[in-house]
């Protein structure tokens, strides 16, 4: 096959040049398969009548682009196509399939503690139908036109009420809109870091944070969270270590472990912000969501916290599909935050922006999120005492205070991934932790969302999850090995 | 003031580090003003007493973080604050103003040839509102669910039938959805670029564009742009010099030329291509307004051009604000676009992908393009017989064969920015050459756009913009000194 290589030794390119974009091709087209060995340098230089160097050339432009390995001693490799295994190792198949099951209610015969979305039919269609109506009447085309790559300006002040009974201040000119949390992040990422720079988080963390950060060429590091917030001694010893661009953390009802920021916490983690110059990032999407006497305070609306970069978003319980979040920025990160935003996408929808906004100031919003922390409170009452009459013991976990997701942790050793797969072979299905951390190692952690399971089914579905797990353990703890090496 | 620096030398923090902190604090609040010298290093060392190293690495930190600038030999500076100049120089606030005034109608009493927005008023609205209440009667709740990363599966069917019109053929597999062209390019940048790669795109090209490599850390490598396409002899050249990941084009009224490439040149493009293993990437956003007899054929429905990455976008003519465009992209490239699209918003809004696919499948999309073409076309008539009337004859330009701008070059040596500036007072604007340059250099050229002008704002835009270019060239010409100097 590689004697059909044909070099025009008269034309414009470069030899290796040439050789490169025909190996490339027979890649691409599959002439040459994934992890099939190509020849070694001396020998395709004498198929090719041509010097080792070009040889030499060619290989290296291809391991550049990522479309053959080396192995030391061993040879060049064909790489694993972009489709299966990016480049950079953040996304394989599998994970996008896990986040999207997060993400989007599944419509087969499963039962899903995966998807943390609620159902549907819980969003208060007639209301938006309403509002949606009233704005075309209102503002005719000017609904569809671009808005300020801010935000739409009415929506903005009407998000500036809203902070001000959380008792966060802040001028408007400091709030962005969004196309929901995640652009919240990925333009965080986008305009305050370069390439090489060092991000702190949680671990484990929101997967969607840790490939935004990643995908920007950034150096994720994580610093356990505990129950009652981030390791503050563990933070500090990092931060002698590294100068992190920001730490992103989220304060109430963390993703995915459920767990809030004690008051003692955030105020010494202010303290070392203030100490060590850190910049602190505040995800906030489920602090609504609280079943504790009275809401969980904001990081961000604490004395003293005013440096802190506030994202804001509704998906998790008001329309996902609007997409719609803010984010509350400090004066010296403006400019670069409106640069990052405008080259994401200029601007969110307007129509959605300013049927948002009338949702909020005809009170619709508040109304209906004071439904849903009704209708989850009642769900969130009923699982917990489902995992306490089922779940086998070896099981550990502690009940949230708030939001949608439990973290359940095996006993040391055994791999959530693989009681996944056992798990969805039975018709129920969870994110395995390994999702949640920076090296996407299988470890013994998952988590159950309740967000989008009817009583009924919750039942069913921890009946079967703490059968399967029950069979688990006894299987797995036959074998012998196990008690040696973390399974994979 | 450097009195009032407090160190710890008991605590935690290195010596370096605690400085640096604290100038930092001062330089954001102020009380370091911009262009501030700040004392030598040996001289704060000994205010402070410590050693002269640590200083030097407080100033290296700063430096590092774009806070000071160091002139050799002459000490170190506070630098421009954030939101005034962008680290990476890429945006300035007056950048992003005009930029916005290229995308949003203004309201003040200016005559804008610079937006590139049409009328709200020529929007659809009646039809959209009862597809959207249709969309929503029908589908409820799940409109404002989250939709599947790659698109709302009927739309990007409706897609697929409407490339077929246009002879693309391509599967549904390879549609992807975007929140509109410049989310298409931003992922684009994500998916393909690395840090330090080289991109092409033709000289003048879309600043949205540029940005979005640039931020990306690419090098933007650019080719001019000639009457029938991209300069083929310069690109090879270019070529033999660089490995650039792809190479950026508009092939139907380029924006902002107006420029169409010819058959003959997309032929020797796709020669090109296939011959240099070069990726072309198609930016199709007004090819459906043209006022030829015949459509002009996209660049990736010739024979072929399979492996062209093709973004279509219809924000110019169809509602700026619904934010959806597309991406046909080649089978090896998916695995990553994905990734990127869902690591930037997770998905496009439900609501407006569906109601958009019903747009299309009920012809309505169709009926509002072909009436936007006869508008325009009068528009464009009209203002073609103004400017032949008008403009002094030593303005050069090329009448366009459809789209909405005009490219106008003034005589060698004269900057259109200082034009802009004239215009402007007279109630007059446009959009200066710079911005559409990688290197944003004024330069003797300028945009006109018809978008969002009224037949007798034309006449009066034009009139008042012929005077003051007359007045602006009789001016400057009495200046000896620009026979050699091109003007800033």
């Amino acid at each position: 096959m590689y004697q059909e290589i044909q070099l025009d030794r008269k034309g414009e390119q470069p030899l290796y040049i040439q050789l490169y974009r025909q190996l490339k091709g027979m890649i691409e087209k599959g002439v040459l398969k994934e992890y099939q060995k190509l020849p070694p340098i001396r020998q395709l230089a004498k198929i090719l009548d041509v010097n080792n160097v070009t040889v030499v050339n060619a290989y290296k432009l291809l391991e550049k682009e990522g479309l053959v390995l080396k192995k030391v001693g061993s040879g060049t490799y064909v790489a694993p196509f972009d489709h299966k295994v990016d480049q950079k190792g953040i996304f394989v198949d599998e994970e996008i399939q896990l986040m999207n099951q997060g993400q989007m209610p599944l419509k087969q015969n499963v039962i899903s503690f995966a998807t943390a979305t609620p159902d549907a039919d819980l969003f208060p269609i007639q209301d938006v139908k309403k509002a949606i109506n009233h704005v075309l009447d209102r503002d005719g085309g000017e609904a569809f036109g671009y808005q300020e790559s801010m935000g739409y300006k009415p929506l903005r002040e009407a998000f500036y009420q809203y902070l001000l009974k959380k008792n966060i201040s802040c001028q408007i000119g400091n709030i962005q809109v969004v196309s929901g949390a995640q652009q919240g992040i990925d333009i965080l990422a986008k305009g305050l870091l370069n390439y090489g720079d060092v991000v702190f988080t949680e671990e484990p963390t929101y997967p969607g944070a840790i490939s935004a950060f990643k995908l920007r060429g950034a150096k994720v590091v994580s610093i356990p969270i505990r129950e009652n917030g981030i390791d503050l001694e563990i933070l500090k010893a990092k931060l002698a270590e590294y100068q992190p661009k920001f730490l992103y953390i989220m304060t109430a009802f963390q993703n995915p472990t459920g767990y809030t920021y004690s008051r003692e916490t955030k105020e010494k983690l202010l303290e070392i912000s203030s100490e060590w110059g850190l910049t602190i990032v505040e995800d906030d999407c489920l602090s609504d969501l609280y079943f504790t006497e009275k809401p969980i305070k904001p990081l961000r609306a604490m004395k003293g916290a005013e440096e802190v970069i506030y994202i804001k978003s509704f998906s998790k319980i008001f329309l996902p599909g609007f997409r719609i979040a803010f984010i509350v920025i400090p004066d010296q990160f403006i400019g670069r935050m409106m640069a990052a935003k405008h080259t994401s996408d200029i601007s969110s929808s307007g129509l959605i922006q300013r049927t948002f906004d009338l949702l909020l100031r005809n009170g619709l919003w508040e109304k209906h999120i004071e439904g849903m922390r009704q209708i989850y409170f009642e769900k969130y009452k009923y699982f917990v005492k489902l995992l306490a009459q089922y779940l086998p013991s070896q099981v550990k976990y502690r009940v949230p205070e708030g939001g949608l997701n439990f973290w359940l942790a095996l006993p040391d050793g055994y791999s959530s991934n693989r009681l996944y797969k056992k798990c969805l072979s039975n018709g129920v299905i969870f994110v395995p932790g390994s999702v949640f951390y920076p090296d996407r190692q299988p470890n013994q952690f998952f988590r159950l969302s309740i967000a989008a399971v009817e009583e009924e089914e919750m039942l069913k579905g921890i009946q079967i999850l703490s059968q399967v797990i029950r069979d688990f353990l006894s299987e797995e703890s036959n074998d012998e090995y196990l008690a040696f090496t973390p399974l994979m």
